[in-house]
């Protein structure tokens, strides 16, 4: 029997926000696994910011697509056969097969999960990479010191929740900032100690309220007015992990000045900031072991908590994704692929 | 006998360059130095591009003078009266009094200086504050790697000469930038392996040029348009110390657009780039003992040039800061204020 594997494509780049017509789906056969690989059936499939990012022919910090490539993302699936001797029919493994049902992966690229430790969704979540990108970024980069005010935007998403959450355990005061007020009531449920819409027009000030002492650590995942309105806040010695700029993903050219870029480098040397993008995988090999040991451990003791956005059937993934980048994601974005006592 | 101290003192808020009528000349009764203090000679006053910032009211990483203030700077004095069981008359001290001919300080915030271990105006210059801002800034924040590539503006002044040997006994390709012909000559001089002129029209092919693999190494003391050409040339994890502002700091307003902050932010993501601002005193408690004997040590073995670009009598400050703001100096700048052997 060959299996046939439903696929979303890369049909067209965007041009500003992503519409539907830049997504394309197709079926095409699975082939058989070779030695050392494995075939599996995703369960889940993540939907991230970064992804718009790859869309584009612009230089980013990874290679982007290419028309006609499958989709790309982090995903958990179902090891269904395998020519491996580290894995079995059954396992649930996290790896990046994209956006498809069922996909052909190396073993060793990817990572076994248990599904009695924690619910399998969290492996693309608060166990997995945003909640890694949380952790690493703030702890390597942010170097939180109790006292200290940390702000983030995008609060309630994977890594903003899950920063902001960090920040209080290691006993700053926190700041959230997000769109609406459904969204700045749950940052209140999550224990952040101020929450600010960001669509108020008195943005600025009621940063400057709720930061009295000013900011010491903004972890940087939006940009655009979020962080024009944080970056007079912000304390001597202050640290900025970026690890995203959401807010500028789908901008078709430069804003209008006057040019801000003078002004930005003045405050950095007045106030001696640090500002430092980066992207997970930097920090792998010397964090991950450490995030998985931390993070197993806070999530089961409730310390920290999550939230997941989940939509059910692959074909729902552009729109979901699209949606996402506007903002009406609420926690992490997921696509249910298939269940798991589904077969093939 | 009362001494006078003939002083120079802020006049004006300057509007963009400053100009002679900013500055004000007066003679004034030096008080009697009690418990603790010193009465001191000037005999060279340092003149640097930061001062410009303080003679401005806009927020900066230090206070601002106040309009009738006694422009501040660094100087090596000759003690002539102490009231401190720390120094006697006859020693050369270093400390920061200001453009003035005499004035009366805290003894404990000076630092002798040997005038046989090396010439004094050194101590303001190469074995002081510039040369270890190139020092801390360089190590610490940059990190220099051998045969990595490293790019410094201003590359002639006190600062970004160091920097740039620094970096070369270190092992890294070295790239500087500076304004005219004969500056780009001592580049050359001075062992830089790429030499290259600010006013060039395509100054950023020329950075591609000189730099085939990259900047990994940015010391910013300049910005404007030579950060611009810099910008796009930095490596994957390059490292952006910055001390200094030079070119923006006559600035009247910000540039006209398109408002480049947020491609610049997109810079520091993809590029996983560390921009740090800083000012040496930072780093004075943890590096400056080792500054003083490794710089000491290179400038003794020849190892590390200097170049000094002295103007003779305090009332010549004004013309002589100008011109260093318009790039006319070359070398280290100073005042010579007092001959040792002068009597008061």
């Amino acid at each position: 029997m060959t299996l046939i594997s439903r696929q979303i494509r890369l049909a067209a780049r965007p041009e500003g926000f992503p519409v539907a017509e830049d997504f394309s789906i197709q079926e095409h056969p699975v082939r058989t696994p070779e030695d050392g690989e494995v075939l599996l059936r995703t369960l889940y499939l993540s939907l991230d910011p970064y992804m718009r990012g790859r869309m584009s022919e612009s230089k980013s910090y990874a290679a982007h697509l290419e028309l006609g490539d499958v989709m790309l993302g982090g995903t958990v699936s179902e090891v269904l056969e395998s020519r491996s001797r580290d894995l079995v029919p059954g396992q649930i493994v996290v790896g990046a097969a994209g956006w498809q049902t069922y996909s052909v992966e190396t073993a060793s690229s990817l990572r076994v999960v248990d599904p009695e430790a924690a619910p399998i969704p969290t492996a693309l979540g608060v166990l997995g990479m945003p909640g890694f990108t949380a952790y690493a970024g703030l702890l390597a980069i942010g170097r939180p010191q109790a006292g200290e005010t940390l702000a983030v935007a995008a609060a309630t998403g994977p890594v903003g929740a899950t920063v902001g959450q960090i920040a209080r355990l290691k006993g700053l005061r926190t700041i959230g900032i997000a769109g609406g007020p459904h969204k700045v009531e749950h940052l209140r449920e999550l224990g952040f100690d101020a929450a600010i819409d960001h669509r108020a027009e008195d943005l600025e000030a009621r940063i400057a309220q709720a930061a009295p002492d000013g900011i010491d650590v903004y972890f940087e995942n939006v940009g655009g007015r979020v962080w024009e309105a944080v970056l007079p806040h912000l304390n001597l010695y202050a640290r900025v992990p970026v690890c995203g700029l959401a807010a500028t993903y789908n901008a078709t050219g430069e804003p209008e000045g006057p040019d801000r870029s003078p002004a930005l480098l003045r405050t950095v040397l007045n106030q001696s900031l640090t500002i430092r993008g980066f992207i997970q995988t930097e920090f792998r090999e010397s964090l991950f072991g450490d995030f998985l040991r931390d993070m197993g451990a806070w999530v089961r003791e409730g310390r920290i908590r999550y939230r997941e956005d989940v939509t059910e059937g692959l074909e729902n993934a552009p729109e979901t994704f699209i949606g996402m980048l506007a903002g009406r994601n609420f926690g992490k974005t997921l696509i249910q692929v298939a269940a798991t006592a589904e077969m093939p």
